[in-house]
C-alpha cells in the first residue's frame, strides 16, 4: 500500500482525463505522473536523499498536488507548513523536522528566503522562473531531468509530518504512513462514498491533513482536483459552475460564508452530489440552510484529528433528514466509521457509563505512528493502543458521539466543570450574537471564571444584562457567563476555520499559557 | 483490524435490524451478537484454544454466520470444508489443518461421525438438537454458556485456512489474515460500492472466500444478510422479492440458470441494485440478458483468487453500456482494484509488452500470508513479493485485463500454445453448444491435441464435422479441435460454479495426473 502507486493507478487507467484544474489550467493525469516523476528527480538532484524531510509552504494551487506526489515519489517525507503561521513558528517546525530542501510558492518567497538564509537550506520555487528570480524553480527542475523511477516507500513508512495543535505551545509533528492513511480513507468512504467519476474542489488549505486525504485517498480513483488558492465563496461558486464540481469538503464556517454570499448572488450548485463538513459544531439552522443552498448535495459529518488520519466518526448522509433532525441526531458527530472503535472515559482511561461526559478515546488502523521526536507526549497520547483525542463527549445507545468540548477548552469554575460548547449554545440563541466564544479566565475566588466574548449583529445591541436574562432560561446558574467582552472584528480562526481561543486566552492569563487541567 | 470488532460495530449501532434470514427465521444483530458470544464460550468450553483451528462442514445458513464469527471470538482459526468434496479430500483437510473440533450441519452429520472417529475429533451439531441426536449442538453450547469477552485476534493474524485449487493434487490451504482480508475488501468496495443500508443474499457457498469475503467485510455496515442453503433459481427469485434483497453476487453458471429459470417464470427483480459476477468467463450474450433480468441493478465482474483474498480486477458497472461493449470492454475482467498491482509477465518473472500474453501477477495487501505447511510451495507463488496466479493474460493500455486462460488449462501442441477458452469461445458460437470444454490430451505427433467435449442443447443435432467447418471461419488451423467428445449429463462443475477440468481430463492421462509445463 503507498500513495504513488495510487498516481500510477490513475495515469494508467486514465491517462488523458484532467488530474488537476488550476486557475484554468488543466493537466491530465498523463501529464502529472509525467512531471512528478522528473521534479523528483530534481529534487534528488538538490540533495534530498530517501527518507529526508522535504518543507513546503505555499497556497493551494496544481504545483502543491504535485509537490506533495513529487516528494513521495523521490522517498521522502512531506512537511506541509501552515500558511497562517507566524515566522518563528515556520522557524520551530523547521528546527523540528530537519528538512533538505524548502519549497515556497511566490507567495511565500520573502518568507522562503529569510528562513533559506537562516537554516541554510536550499530553497526551490513552487512555480515558473520569471525574470529577476534567483531561486530554482520546479518547472526548470522538469526541464532539466527525466523522469526518475517511483522511489515511493509504503506500509509504514512516513508520508509526512503534519503538524497540529498550536492551542498551546508549539506545535506538534504528527507522523502518518501510507498505511494510516489508506486504511482511514478506505474505512471513511465505506460509509460516505464519493461520486464516480469525482470532480473534487479543494479550498480548504491543502497543507491541512482534512484536505492531504483526500489527496491521496481519491487519486487512485482517478477523480479531478479542482483547487483554488484558498477558500472565498464566490471563487467556490464560479469553479463549481465552471469545472462541474460534484464534491467537496467544508467547513462550518465556510458553509456559514457560502450562505451570506449566496443571499446576495444566488447561485445553482445543484451540480454538488457530495458535501462533507467537520472540524467543529455545526448549528442546526446553519446545517439546513447550507443543504438548502446544495440542494442535490448528499451531506455527511466527519469527526477527527490529524493524529487519526483523520476520520473517526462520521455522521451519515441518511440521517441528514426530517427524521434526523427530528431525533436530534444533526446535532451529534455520527458513529465510529468501520475499523475505528470509539470510548469514553475518565482521566484513569476507565470506560464511563452510556451517555456520561468523558474523553474520546480511539483505536484505529490510521492512528498516527506518533508525535515526531516527542516519545513522552505520544506515550502521553496513545494508551494500550488507544489514542486520546482530548475531546470530550458522550454516546448514545445507538453508537452516536456527541461532541460537548474539547477537554482543554472545559472551564473549571468553583470546582464544577463548564463545557464551553454549551454555554456558546446558549449565548447563539441570543439574536443578537453573530459570533461567540467562552473560555476560563482567572478569578481569585473561583479560580477560573466563565468569561464570554461576543460580537454582535450589525444594526443590533445587547448588554451582559440582556445576556445573563437570556442565559438565565437555558443554563444553569454556574454556567453563567460571569463577564463579557464585546469586539467588532470577527474572532481570530484558525487556519482549519476553529475560533482560536488560544489568541482569546493570551492577553487574560500572566504566563501567555493557561495552565491545563 | 479485526473482524469481531466489525460485528461489534453493526451490534452497538444497529441492534434491532435483522443481521441474518434464513427459511424464514429472523434474528437482529443484537441477538447475534449474544449467540456468537455465548457459542464461542462453548467452543472454548469443548477444548479449543486460542490459534487451534476449528473445521466446519455445511450447507449455507445462519448458523454458518454464527459459526464463522464464534470461531473467530473465540480466538480460533476457522477451516471451511468444500461441500462437494469427496470424503477423502475432507479427511485429507483434516489430516492438514489438525482442527480441534468440528461443526457440522444435519447434512453431514453422517460424514462428521466418521471423521470424528477417524480423527478422534469432538464434532459439534450446526443446528438444534433434536430426539435421538448424540452430538453436542450449537443451540446447547449457547444455553450452557454464558457470553466470553471477545478474545478475537487481528492484524496478521490468521481468520482461516481456505482450501482451493485441487484442480491437480490436493487442494492448498490458503492463509488468510484480518489485515489482508480488510483492504481487499476496502479497496474493491471504493469501485463498486455496495447500497445502503445493504440486503445481501447468499447463494453461493459460504466455505468459499468469494461468500465468506461478504460475510466478514460487509458486517461492519450492518447488512441484512439473507441466506439460503444453496444456489438454486426458485430459491433465489423467492428470497429476493421475500426479503427485498438488493445486492447478490452470482458465478456466471447461476446467472444462466437464472435466465433459464425466469423465462420459464418470470419475475420482478427490479428491487436488485447490486449484480457481482466472477468466477469465470460470460459470454457477452448470457451477460446482456442477465442485465435485462436483473433491470435496476448495476453490474460489475469482479476477478481474483483466494489467494488474493479474492479479488484483484473490477470491471465497474459504468462499462456494463453500451459504450462499453461497443469498446470490446464486456469481455474484460476489468481494472486493477486501488491498492492493486498487476502485471503480465513472462516465466523468468518479466514484464511483458503491452498486448502480449503472459502470467498475471499481483501485488496486493490482500495476497494471503501462504499455503499452509507449504513454505516450498508458498516461495514459488509469491515470488519477490508478487503472487503468481496462474492464469494468463494481458492488458490493453488502459489497464483493462484480458483473460485468455488458466496457465495450466493451455494447450501446447506442435509447439504452439493454444488457450482453450478462445477455442471454447469459438465453439459457443455455434447455436447447437449447451456447454463445453477444450482440453489437452496426449497425443503421440502432436504432443498435446485439442480436445473438445460439448453438450447439445436439447433438440439440436451436430457432428465433428458441423463443428470443424464451423471453427474454420473463426480462428486459426492449429488452436481447431481434432477430436470430439458429446455427453448428455452437464458437465461437472467445482463448489465455485467453474467446469472441472481436471475430472475432464483424468481419463485421457494414464498417470491421473497431465504434466503442467
Amino acid at each position: 500500500m503507498r500513495h504513488t502507486q495510487g498516481l500510477q493507478r490513475a495515469a494508467r487507467q486514465e491517462a488523458r482525463r484532467w488530474a488537476t484544474v488550476y486557475r484554468g489550467r488543466k493537466r491530465s493525469y498523463g501529464e502529472v505522473l509525467d512531471r512528478v516523476g522528473r521534479f523528483a528527480a530534481g529534487l534528488r538532484g538538490m540533495g534530498a536523499q530517501p527518507g529526508d524531510r522535504i518543507a513546503l509552504i505555499a497556497m493551494n494551487s496544481d504545483r502543491y498536488y504535485e509537490a506533495y506526489y513529487a516528494i513521495l515519489w523521490a522517498g521522502c517525507i512531506a512537511v506541509p507548513g501552515n500558511t497562517r503561521w507566524a515566522p518563528a513558528e515556520h522557524a520551530y517546525a523547521l528546527r523540528d523536522s530537519e528538512p533538505k530542501l524548502l519549497l515556497v510558492d511566490r507567495t511565500f518567497a520573502a518568507l522562503g528566503a529569510q528562513l533559506a538564509a537562516d537554516f541554510a537550506l536550499p530553497v526551490i520555487l513552487l512555480d515558473d522562473s520569471a525574470p529577476g528570480d534567483d531561486l530554482p524553480s520546479e518547472d526548470q527542475l522538469i526541464e532539466a531531468n527525466p523522469p526518475m523511477a517511483d522511489a515511493g516507500g509504503g506500509g509504514t513508512d512516513l508520508v509526512g509530518i503534519f503538524y497540529t495543535g498550536g492551542t498551546t505551545g508549539w506545535p506538534k509533528g504528527v507522523m502518518l504512513t501510507h498505511a494510516s492513511m489508506i486504511a482511514n480513507f478506505q474505512s471513511s468512504a465505506l460509509v460516505r462514498p464519493y461520486p464516480s467519476p469525482c470532480i473534487f474542489l479543494h479550498s480548504p488549505p491543502m497543507f491541512h491533513l482534512a484536505d492531504a486525504t483526500v489527496v491521496f485517498g481519491l487519486t487512485p480513483l482517478a477523480p479531478t482536483h479542482v483547487i483554488v488558492p484558498g477558500f472565498d465563496p464566490a471563487g467556490v461558486v464560479a469553479a463549481i459552475q465552471q469545472e462541474r464540481v460534484n464534491a467537496l469538503v467544508l467547513v462550518p464556517t465556510m458553509l456559514n460564508m457560502m450562505d451570506l454570499h449566496l443571499r446576495e448572488h444566488p447561485a445553482d450548485l445543484s451540480g454538488v452530489e457530495s458535501v462533507t463538513y467537520g472540524a467543529s459544531a455545526i448549528s442546526e439552522a446553519a446545517l439546513k440552510r447550507a443543504m438548502q443552498n446544495f440542494p442535490r448535495a448528499r451531506f455527511a459529518q466527519a469527526y477527527g484529528q490529524t493524529e487519526l488520519s483523520p476520520v473517526a466518526t462520521v455522521l451519515e448522509p441518511r440521517f441528514h433528514s426530517e427524521e434526523g433532525a427530528a431525533a436530534g441526531l444533526l446535532r451529534s458527530a455520527g458513529r465510529a466509521i468501520p475499523n475505528v472503535e470509539l470510548r469514553i472515559v475518565d482521566d484513569a482511561m476507565n470506560e464511563v457509563a452510556l451517555g456520561e461526559v468523558g474523553e474520546v478515546v480511539v483505536r484505529s488502523a490510521g492512528a498516527m505512528l506518533g508525535y515526531w521526536k516527542k516519545p513522552d507526549l505520544t506515550a502521553q497520547t496513545i494508551v494500550d493502543g488507544w489514542l486520546r483525542t482530548g475531546d470530550a463527549g458522550y454516546l448514545d445507545e445507538a453508537g452516536f458521539l456527541f461532541l460537548v468540548d474539547r477537554v482543554k477548552d472545559m472551564i473549571v469554575s468553583g470546582g464544577e466543570n463548564v463545557y464551553s460548547a454549551e454555554v456558546e449554545n446558549a449565548l447563539y440563541q441570543h439574536p443578537a450574537v453573530a459570533e461567540c466564544a467562552v473560555i476560563g479566565v482567572p478569578d481569585p475566588k473561583w479560580g477560573e471564571r466563565v468569561h464570554a466574548i461576543v460580537r454582535l449583529r450589525a444594526g443590533t445591541e445587547a448588554d451582559d444584562a440582556d445576556f445573563t436574562r437570556h442565559c438565565e432560561a437555558l443554563i444553569a446558574g454556574y454556567k453563567r457567563p460571569r463577564s463579557y467582552e464585546f469586539r467588532v472584528e470577527p474572532l481570530p480562526l484558525s487556519g482549519a476555520g476553529k475560533i482560536l481561543k488560544t489568541e482569546l486566552r493570551r492577553p487574560h492569563w500572566p504566563s501567555g499559557e493557561r495552565h491545563i487541567n
